[in-house]
């Protein structure tokens, strides 16, 4: 951690980390997230008939405009030219849970594990809000990285 | 859930709910969402000492300004006069946790638990981007609705 | 004119009116606009086959957040409480046209054409991004405003 | 259409396009886009005594802000490091239109119609708001691409 | 100041005041800043021959959007929505100095003085950007509150 | 400045430089700027006492923040690719001052005085923001450039 220690300001105040330096690569992100439904709104959400219509699409959408926007939610992160932004849904029947897996690609100086989440929270924000009207006790569980690629600190993968 | 039905699109689209026929009336949402550190990781934050500085400081105001754009990222929300938006956080000791709590309120036609919601989530998302330079494993995790007031379906309390 | 012209600055600099004197009653605009196609990307549109998915879709989200970012692309607009915003597009076969058609709403101290506008025509410029890849030479025309209730200067409607 | 078939998500879902593969070259586009105005409109724009003042120069400054945000109102647009942005404008007397010409510029690995649109319809949007006191029945009509270079697919030009 | 203090956090985080239980009344705020330029650029910007043209319309639309957008960018303050606002610029040829005053209004449960102040702020930067090819050494001072009413603590008015 | 009048556009309207011919370079800038207080209020702040907090904390992300949205707010400037903002105060006890230091870096083709600036003026509007309810005659002045290098015009420096 000493690399990361020489960093600290001296008094602790918030800081953006210096970019300026770093070699320009080819940065990918992966993060995952969940909601876990009840049964009942589970099967409305995969016939497609919740109050408020299509949650998936709808999420998708606004998870990728929140990728974009990144900068703007996360004081301390870089504005990045994003190559590229996914969000992948898979339902898992058995659990009623609405899988969320979000990506963003860059060339850049940093990374880019704060446009994957952030898509991928704003994507479930989104499940939220189109179910919210049929059910109040949602959850939205197991946020985390399954890959990051690109950076010094080399290839991070979970999956 | 005759009344959701009704409001249905025949064809299954994404909709905004007209809330012009709504009462005004006082509306309090409180959201509830956790981020799972390492020992080390929470020992860093615990002691001011991580490389980007004070991620509970820099989350909070992170929050606060995310409730107040909650209609711009999520599809079908409406634009709210926030009267209030507060993040509040209890670091756990024993499982190395940040227990991150939102509140919203406003004099409206429509709940806030989004606005709730959105501001515990980036706020969650800011304590991750803090401390991510020492810590690739964390977990964002349990976000829920806490308590709602004020809407024609009454108190929903969890606490 | 007389009461318009009392209102001009001296000098003809663009200006905000003062809408803090006006009654807050019910308003509603609603606003068409036209993508004319050719044949094959029409015929791409609706059987949903462009290479970026699924366009209407795409576009009734896209116009649904920017009428509520009006007020943040239209210098002299007023930022609105909006209740209800909603894009429905209509395919016409014959003319491989889709007619977009946009309406919001509010109850406030000034009308929402330009809420309504802003939706049809970044649903427009969505669909035009969605099938830009298979046609240059796309058209987008015939916008104006199809019904406009509320305000002191009565009702407008030309369906 | 093959190349394009090849980007296709097996199940029609909108999708971005990944542009990381693409090079990085001088991109330019220009769009257009027509307000039609009654004469006494017309004439009141071209004397500056609009009630809400100089209308073409508070369009050309909203046109030039939204094509910075094109990124976030086309929900599949990518961000762009736009190196120039300009919104002519062209007043015909005989049919008491204002034409309205956008161009943007950028050194990216993808074209910028969309920021030339958004310029232009934005542009035209503002024209209506500062008409619109006077005159209800506004057409903005005649929105297409001009020209278009830099990219893969060579130059287009219509003018 | 007892007021003030039982509202503070006891640990001196910063906090969003809960302004739902204020009154809703008629508010007014006038800011003023100046921008102090050189001979040279003050005679080229009152002969609109600066290289980037008309400085002062652009700064009053910049300034007029910016009020809108104050919410945005000052953590604590509240979304309002806003009835009027102006930016009005005073040339004062003796200390080529460019007087900018900025008005708010609003009916609302708080004042409007930081949306004056991003007001004229925001116009006095653009009047730098629209001048700082020709000069480096500008300088903005003098901001301060000219006039502040309609809340409970009464008019301020030091003009 | 035969050079800047090559440019002016024969009407005087404002404009947008094309950037797209310059050398992509390291450009850093700082600006300053100060917030003159009552003695009162500074020593509040200075013992984060204030009602609303902490108010260099909070100015210092609002600061960051609004530099990276620059491009928003100022309507010629182009969007950059940041690599570094950071936003330091001293506080002066003699004068009961805030001086506030922004600084700005990018590798890019326009130089990034307005992002320094535009972080400095919205952190000291922050702490005005966060004093006002005990203070009202704040004042802010003395904003100016302190350093900018990396262009064409080789390095200004006035420290």
């Amino acid at each position: 951690m000493t690399a990361q220690l020489s960093h600290i300001d001296e008094d602790g105040n918030a800081r953006m980390v210096d970019v300026g330096h770093k070699a320009q690569t080819q940065r990918v992100a992966i993060a995952e997230t969940r909601v876990v439904l009840s049964r009942e709104t589970f099967d409305l959400l995969a016939a497609n008939a919740l109050p408020k219509g299509d949650a998936l699409t709808t999420a998708k959408i606004a998870g990728i405009l929140a990728a974009k926007r990144t900068f703007e939610l996360i004081p301390m992160c870089h504005p990045l030219p994003l190559s590229y932004v996914d969000v992948r849904f898979t339902p898992v029947e058995e659990t009623a849970t609405i899988v969320i897996e979000a990506e963003a690609r860059t060339a850049g100086q940093t990374g880019v594990e704060m446009e994957a989440f952030t898509a991928a929270q704003v994507a479930a924000l989104t499940v939220y809000d189109m179910c919210k009207a049929v059910q109040k006790d949602i959850l939205i569980t197991g946020c985390r990285l399954l890959h990051k690629s690109g950076g010094k600190s080399g290839t991070y993968d979970v999956r």
